[in-house]
């Protein structure tokens, strides 16, 4: 039951500690979890950006609405999501991994084509929906490393998109921001969450059992 | 790593074993990782259904991509996400969790305040994709805890909305199905996918390092 214990250990930390920062290796093993989670048609269509530098946070911080979170954490994630589906990006994918698999090219063309066929006449809104989606997988399988490491962790959906694409420049890369996950260590005497109890809905309300 | 081994060693099954069923307490932990999962704002904004009764499975098929995995599987979960926000809706969580933690009844109300502000005036289907992706957060950490249990499963997205809102009647429920995952183990003879290789594309493409 290691996972549910990690699940009931984390908590969205509202205060870091400034002089607190995680480790290289664990902010990587974090990022790991979230490169290894699953997508729709294994596409990946999401990028993290690792950010850490004072200077590009503090730029940030007009677009956060937790600006003391962003100040004080030691990282923070930025999960963004490809602006749109084209073929071009749909066959890059499909080509590493049939070479990865050492498939002939095209093995999986048809698959594509239908892919292709469904993604490319639909508004690019639809697909950014579509792409931000699976991102939030990676950014519950991430948030889960962290606590396995006892890194604690605060998942952002409130800022202004605007700001942290235009900071970071994700246009350039095809790009727009979905969601911030702050990394650090609790400042446990500012954090009012910490001393909370953890609730959740009680199984039978979670749950519909269709006998 | 064990998050991470536990991700490394999951895939998307394409055939399950008919034969071959998930116990009960299994299902359960698989449940609550996600029962666990972090919401925006801690609204826990979807249900999962849990069906494992085969007519139910075989009326699902008409509506499923994959119905063999609908069929074959040995329980389906259905990730189903509230059809929009409401003031009792919200307010109902908040009731709960102060009354867990001790807190005076109303002790967010400034907070639920500025939810409904911003929720009730949006359109039911932006509030829908957004209490849509909250459940994603919970379909990854499911896979996560039963990869931990070296259990299969196979995460679906494309299917019949309609069919399943129907027979399983979630408008009854304010809800709206969202995705499956399908829960089991592998028929090795007849699926494809497990002999392969996992790919992801490498670290350094898939992270943008802002320094």
């Amino acid at each position: 039951m290691a996972l549910i214990e990690d699940l009931n250990w984390r908590y969205a930390v509202k205060a870091f500690n400034p002089e607190k920062k995680v480790s290289e290796e664990n902010v990587e093993k974090i990022i790991e979890a979230a490169r290894l989670a699953p997508t729709s048609s294994g596409l990946q269509q999401f990028r993290v950006l690792k950010v850490s530098n004072q200077e590009i946070k503090e730029k940030l911080v007009q677009g956060a609405l937790n600006p003391e979170s962003m100040k004080d954490c030691s990282h923070v994630l930025v999960f963004a999501a490809w602006d749109r589906y084209t073929a071009e990006r749909i066959d890059k994918v499909f080509d590493y991994t049939t070479e990865e698999r050492g498939l002939p090219k095209g093995r999986f063309s048809s698959y594509t084509d239908q892919l292709k066929a469904i993604y490319l006449k639909q508004p690019a809104e639809v697909n950014f929906a579509h792409t931000s989606r699976q991102s939030y997988i990676a950014l519950g399988l991430a948030m889960a490393q962290a606590a396995e490491l006892k890194v604690d962790t605060c998942p952002a959906e409130g800022f202004s998109t605007k700001v942290v694409d235009e900071v970071l420049e994700l246009e350039k890369h095809g790009l727009k921001s979905v969601s911030l996950l702050y990394i650090g260590y609790s400042d446990e005497e500012r954090d009012w969450m910490k001393p909370m109890k953890k609730v959740r809905i009680p199984r039978d309300e979670f749950v519909i059992d269709v006998v």
